[in-house]
């Protein structure tokens, strides 16, 4: 049984006349849908204002909590460059490692990320390594559907893609290992380890050891591991996934995963605070990378930060309160594709346990036309491929739906004009299939 | 006449013996001075705590200024890669560009020039220009002295650097230009136009007008223009500098500058917001790297400082205030100078006219020296030969003085400390040079 997709039963007509039919009356819903005149926008996992609310003590607090750290450290001045030890070990506490192996920086841990990426590129990932960017041609694994700002790093440095089929437990992991076994030119894989960007996957344990214990043909091979959505649940069940950095050390690879998160999802995007959790020797690197390019991170928001976040208890009732604004617009968009969709048995949409999105999976094809006709129905959604290597999903079959932004109301909305553009794109493509035209 | 350099007058005695009693009489200066066990750190232009408390209302008004830009953005949530347009207005009232010029980015400028040289070396400076790490060997031209960070991301990137000699009113133009016109492989420079990070020196109007006009065998040559202390002056005298963009423009060069500053030394280091200004199609093109590394910068953080530096007058009275805390600094420590070196001929000082250094030149060398006695006496400077290329002072004659940390009396103290193992070490090298052991 999947955790994931909620497969659609039923069916639609099946002979020409009777599908003319249904499409017309699919048409005029969406016509009248599209004439109310909304802007609905589900593209990017964005919190709500709802939810940014959540973080006013955050800025309130800002001049009554002064600019010390506990070590004493001016958060004012320059320095600091592995972050103040209050967030440090906030981070230590959400990632589960310890303090010494996590080091906090700026607002963005895409840039984190990229960052990473650049180093490695132009550096190498260690002493005696060499830099990518002299290697040749190198690949990165990119199950998908996967995360399209994954992806565009790689695009941006020419970065070969590989496309690795994801299942409901994670990358599936013979492909995995067969392909990093024999290639020496795959440096490294991109992996959302939890609640998955889209499809909320998350990794077994038994992907986890997997990844941390494989063979990889290239000595500097590296798991880059944004675990974006730690504390962000959809479900009483907080589901709990392997700690990398402990497996990778048990296997012998203590260098192979780059840990990431950030509180952009937990305080404010745009204005939080990122992290990166490694192994020493990793850290002792990037550390030396990162002073090349900064003086250090901005201190006195990850004082902020720390002064809201203290105690433990405080973020798990944060991330609850997050979750009661978030779950119903979850629920929202699947009770109308299991009332529109449903009996049509053309699509099946995931359930999510936790993170931003709901993957939705037109069975036979049909995406980039339901992504066009909804742009004109006034829904603006994810460009249908975003969530594949290049753009490219080859069979034009996922649609990612980001539903935390719009109210309730317009979430509801906007899944109704979305199903409707899903009938029409999936009814006019069966009405041009072969079958139906002889 | 210079503006920079106060050379010093006078003479030490001539002979072996008249030099070891002066010599005794100074070390046994120095030992009281290292036995009151002081810790003073001249090493970075670090701002004072007075100078820090300057920017308490941009922390205490946090609450009170809402999140809305002008244009009524949620500076609490994604986007708005370009900066706020306040903060934009802002810095480009500062750098005399249109608003359109310049973006508003993150915490440091530093970290933005890393960026365009990581951009450079690993996409190239635009469409069809290669990757600067795909051209063999390529080169910066470095003038000396200037700020070891520029030069620290050269060397971390491999690329060589080649010093170019500092004059009062910048680098020494003829010799730039004859290396640049036969040189496809020089790609870029640093420069300081104002108030140079360490000599003061203020690039002469002449000097900007050849940088923009000068031909360049490479097409894809960039000046990298970190335009520091545009407002820090120390003197009544508010220096201006020729236009880069401007004068680029006029010579059809246009996409040859790139322009960085920052708030760091205005408002808080670490916590303030950094700009970049080029041409349209450079920022055009920056902004397509920029968007693949992050979201957007830390909005709130920009609307923040917007509140505190809003009005031109503000900025120019907060200017103000900076300079009545630091001037005394320079001040005391050139009193010092003159006091205790002048009347030996065997150094000279700058007395600049903003920025946050002071160059000492040792005519016949003893830097390093010098920096090794000041450590065993309590006294930190920056590493000698920190100001060059490779961190080798060819001539090892210059100390970088950064007299804005310590209290005035601190400065004062630390002064006399360095003047003293300056004459120790000035000493030492004359009795053992081949006339004196003859």
């Amino acid at each position: 049984m999947s955790f994931r997709y909620q497969q659609s039963s039923s069916a639609l007509p099946e002979d020409r006349a009777s599908l003319q039919i249904f499409l017309a009356q699919v048409q005029k819903r969406l016509q009248a849908f599209a004439a109310r005149g909304l802007h609905l926008d589900m593209t990017r996992g964005k919190p709500s204002p709802e939810q940014l609310a959540l973080a006013a003590p955050l800025l309130e607090r800002s001049s009554a909590i002064g600019f010390r750290t506990v070590d004493g450290t001016d958060c004012r001045n320059y320095g600091g460059l592995p972050g103040i030890p209050e967030m440090r070990a906030i981070f230590a506490n959400i990632l589960g490692v310890p303090t010494d192996h996590v080091v906090a920086a700026g607002n963005s841990s895409l840039e984190l990320m990229h960052g990473l990426v650049t180093a490695a590129m132009l550096n190498g990932v260690g002493s005696g390594m060499p830099a990518w960017s002299r290697c040749g041609e190198i690949r990165f694994l990119c199950p998908a559907p996967g995360y399209d700002r994954h992806f565009r790093i790689c695009q941006e440095f020419g970065i070969d893609m590989v496309p690795v089929p994801m299942t409901d437990n994670g990358p599936d992991m013979d492909v995995v290992e067969r392909l990093v076994a024999d290639d020496e030119s795959i440096k490294g894989m991109w992996c959302v380890p939890k609640y998955s960007n889209p499809t909320g996957a998350v990794y077994a344990p038994s992907v986890v050891q997997r990844l941390a214990a494989m063979h990889t043909a290239a000595a500097d091979f590296r798991l880059f591991w944004d675990n974006a959505y730690a504390l962000h649940h959809l479900t009483d069940e907080m589901v709990e996934i392997e700690n990398i950095l402990e497996c990778c050390a048990a296997s012998g690879h203590p260098n192979r995963p780059f840990v990431f998160t950030s509180t952009s999802k937990i305080t404010l995007p745009g204005a939080g605070v990122a992290a990166f959790a490694s192994s020493s020797d990793n850290l002792r690197w990037w550390m030396e990378r990162y002073g090349v390019r900064t003086i250090g991170p901005d201190k006195l928001n990850q004082l902020r930060h720390a002064d809201f976040l203290e105690s433990a208890g405080h973020l798990h009732a944060l991330m609850e309160s997050h979750r009661r604004i978030l779950a119903p617009k979850f629920a929202a968009v699947q009770a109308v594709f299991d009332h529109e969709l449903a009996p049509y048995g053309i699509a099946r949409w995931t359930r999510p346990r936790g993170g931003y999105f709901i993957t939705l999976d037109l069975l036979s094809g049909g995406a980039q036309r339901t992504v066009d006709i909804a742009a004109e129905a006034g829904i603006v959604l994810t460009p249908a491929g975003a969530t594949h290597p290049y753009g490219r999903d080859p069979d034009d079959r996922i649609i990612r739906i980001a539903p935390s932004y719009p109210t309730n109301e317009e979430v509801a909305q906007a899944a109704e004009g979305v199903a409707l553009c899903v009938l029409v794109a999936v009814v006019e493509r069966r009405l041009l299939s072969p079958e139906m035209t002889a």
